[in-house]
């Protein structure tokens, strides 16, 4: 089955940009995963091809128009049926590794790209597109967003990565971050790979990395390692937010 | 001055992609900020230019070495030397659009871009560079991410943004998601912009937005409402643990 993916853009010239490179661009040249920019602008209906207005209220900006949207999108549901529609937006639910994995697991996505001040909210309720965030910064608009959510789809797809065993034990993917990495040299400007990593002793080397997976999610990012551990501890009503280290 | 962007990369064609078109290609073009991509690959020092080794202590995938690593920084400080030396890696810190804007303020950025298994641990304290992530998901390199941040970056150079004032009311900006956007057609399908937005009350309209853009983040993002509220009354001792949303 080929992944399809379906981007909604101003510029559908930055498609495939990196990912007709490397891994994502090996894997579109196979057919592994397809891609359709479709151009918000074919949808205008007036002459100067408009897509967006003034903010109602007022306020600096433009705001990209809802009937135009809608005929975009309605497009772009007729092509793809199945695939969730999201919309890259700084107000949208962050993205997670588990929906990543779905995403990739299932027929395709279709993206929704911003530009100026956003979409008309109505948008969102009137035709069923998810608002999503890949990060807590603020974009010219959702094409960089988009490249790399589709980025980490792609790489996830059947036959993609070089080694499959190298995606069950990275950051995310148990809560926690993944462990360092190291390799030769064994010395470099007086800076040695710890000893347990060359001790041979698989038992000692998993114990090694799964306490450092701890221990840099705890001292790295608390938020996630107070998500995990209150995953793990759902009975201990409460305990979390006394144990819990502070944000 | 013109914002210097250095990218240290195993695939130098994926730059400027996205970036050389809209906002900020035509800033690119007009100097308002300069990219040099840096292949690391030209500081192999084998005859077949290997970047890459086993990881210390087994397991799937390939790290990237930390001599190669160091003599590709050390490039690029010479080329830079007052830029911040960022890595992308899922194990960094999340970045804030508090840094892209205090990164955007300076003489530039220099972005190590990973692929693989990731870079061997031991060039972050050897070389000072600072990890961060711009969100919770993995890439199949750092590549993606670069483009994402410079676009963050680029977008708040002087004269870059069409409209100066459109940078003040966005999410994250005041630790706050933006309010939601409307424009024409005042009915759509059923679905108006709200009374308030069409009163021309410019007091009633800000009130309005500031009340959107609270409730927006206390539901869609407890996080980061916990975050604003905790630095507002940060004297209000374990307030928050016991009134703050639970995650």
């Amino acid at each position: 089955m080929t992944f399809a993916a379906t981007v909604l853009t101003l510029y559908p010239e930055m498609f495939p940009g990196p990912l007709g490179i490397s891994l994502a661009g090996r894997a579109l040249v196979e057919g592994r995963w397809a891609l359709t920019p479709v151009h918000i602008r074919d949808f205008a209906t007036d002459k100067h091809r408009t897509v967006d207005d003034t903010p109602a209220g007022g306020g600096a900006g433009m705001v990209l128009k809802v009937d135009i949207l809608a005929a975009a999108i309605d497009h772009a549901r007729a092509l793809q049926p199945d695939a969730p529609i999201l919309a890259m937006t700084p107000r949208g639910a962050p993205i997670t590794q588990k929906r990543v994995r779905a995403l990739a697991a299932g027929p395709g996505v279709t993206i929704l790209c911003g530009r100026f001040e956003g979409f008309d909210e109505r948008i969102f309720a009137g035709r069923q597109v998810e608002e999503v965030s890949v990060g807590d910064i603020v974009l010219s608009g959702g094409e960089p967003a988009a490249l790399m959510l589709l980025d980490a789809c792609i790489r996830l797809l059947p036959g993609v990565m070089g080694a499959p065993s190298s995606g069950s034990e990275e950051s995310f993917e148990d809560g926690l971050l993944e462990y360092p990495h190291y390799t030769r040299p064994t010395e470099w400007e007086g800076r040695t790979i710890p000893e347990v990593l060359r001790s041979g002793d698989h038992a000692k080397i998993a114990a090694w990395r799964k306490a450092r997976s701890v221990d840099d999610t705890r001292s790295r990012r608390p938020d996630l390692w107070e998500r995990h551990s209150g995953a793990r501890d759902q009975s201990a009503s409460g305990a979390r937010h006394n144990e819990g280290p502070g944000i």
